[in-house]
């Protein structure tokens, strides 16, 4: 590649957090940065997009003047789109990086992520997309190990490309840089939340319902992301966005009858 | 199974829907219903769910007595997780509709999919789940043929089994009944949508861009669903949840390096 790469960068934490503000630095050793990202936290927003209403994008300089960033009152997917449509207005995207999250999106939490969803919608374009993930929930949480592993991993997709896929999930342990012994290639794990509702009255006594939970691994393979994190490694898995279950397409036969 | 059903249902256009409520009717036949669904539409909410603020439920009459029945102020995947944890408090459910959907979920659509994404997250809990959507965007829709068609395949799955899966999109050509070829198990179509923001401004003429688009096909192949459903045929894809591209996995020790 001669000319600097166009990397475009999003996020579900918003444009605030420090998880995206490292890899924006990190990023910025390596091309042209565009940030659309949402102008508050859009945890868990899944492949969440906005149709019944408009959205809006705010320029801002929050990673200083040399980076062209936006704050979008969208969805984290929302603003992969409108940064392909409006702000890039069509021109080519080398790379799309999102994250970095606060908190893991190992196993099955890929679905409801929408760091991933952002990095799958962009790879669901043909742009090669990377979601990274820090194990670690809190707003101050230290991604100075984070930054190492991310600069690898870009650099490496830059020079040497994303083998057979365009969507890779990273999740980092929360450990300091030298406690981590490697990367892992994985496969997502099987996993599910263990739910509760924390049920409450409001103000005006009227019963809520707030979610919370506690995620149970229904996987030990060594060749899980669960296991390498767990292990103290950084997982990466390939993701593909075609959900057809092949293998149960012979079985459902009896479904054909009209 | 000698004992009647417990059939949950939701969808993502809202409990007031009309395809909710063919889908509700026919499924009566075979079981007891539960209805927990979104008080709105919540089109293309994807995987979402609700953790920053809490959510309510309330009981509705709209089924009539005989059903019981919740609109829920959350997500498509937040009603499944009610329904589970508080309106079911854990008890067996044996069977999860998701739809009537007003509109395709066919090919990629899936992953913005409200309705599909309702039926995965009880699929992910263990509980068999089908979607259910019909190829007309209407408020109005005419959902007798979908009525018939639907109440075969409720039959079927509870009377022989989901195969190897248990998750199925069932997607139906706008047509009248006698004009439906018959039903295909098919892979997802590969297909992506050529997006584009209307630009406007707001009465204090700030700008907008709201989401519009059109939805493209990159695949012919006569396995796919689009095939299936451009030739006047219901498509059934079996779905999983597991998204590793399990193939690309030896394509990436480039990136194991720390």
């Amino acid at each position: 590649m001669n000319k600097k790469p166009t990397i475009l960068i999003s996020n579900d934490d918003g444009i605030t957090a420090s998880g995206i503000r490292t890899l924006v630095d990190v990023a910025s050793e390596f091309g042209n940065i565009v940030v659309v990202a949402p102008n508050s936290p859009q945890s868990a927003q899944g492949h969440s997009i906005t149709i019944e209403d408009p959205i809006r994008i705010h320029r801002s300089d929050i990673f200083g003047k040399d980076i062209i960033a936006y704050e979008c009152t969208g969805t984290p997917v929302d603003c992969i789109k409108i940064a392909k449509n409006v702000v890039l207005k069509g021109k080519d995207i080398d790379l799309c990086l999102s994250g970095i999250n606060h908190g893991s999106n190992a196993s099955s939490n890929i679905i409801y992520s929408g760091t991933m969803s952002a990095a799958m919608e962009a790879s669901m374009e043909g742009i090669p997309a990377i979601g990274f993930s820090l194990m670690d929930f809190a707003a101050d949480a230290d991604f100075s190990a984070s930054a190492k592993i991310v600069r690898n991993i870009i650099r490496t997709a830059l020079s040497k490309g994303m083998g057979k896929t365009n969507l890779l999930n990273v999740n980092i342990p929360k450990l300091p840089f030298n406690e981590i012994k490697g990367i892992r290639i994985c496969r997502q794990a099987e996993g599910h939340w263990i739910e509760d509702f924390v049920e409450g009255k409001d103000p005006l006594q009227r019963p809520y319902y707030w979610l919370t939970g506690k995620y149970e691994y229904r996987d030990s393979g060594e060749d899980s992301d669960i296991w390498a994190l767990e292990n103290n490694y950084v997982s990466i898995v390939p993701v593909k966005h075609d959900l057809t279950l092949y293998k149960a397409i012979p079985s459902l036969n009896h479904f054909s009858e009209l």
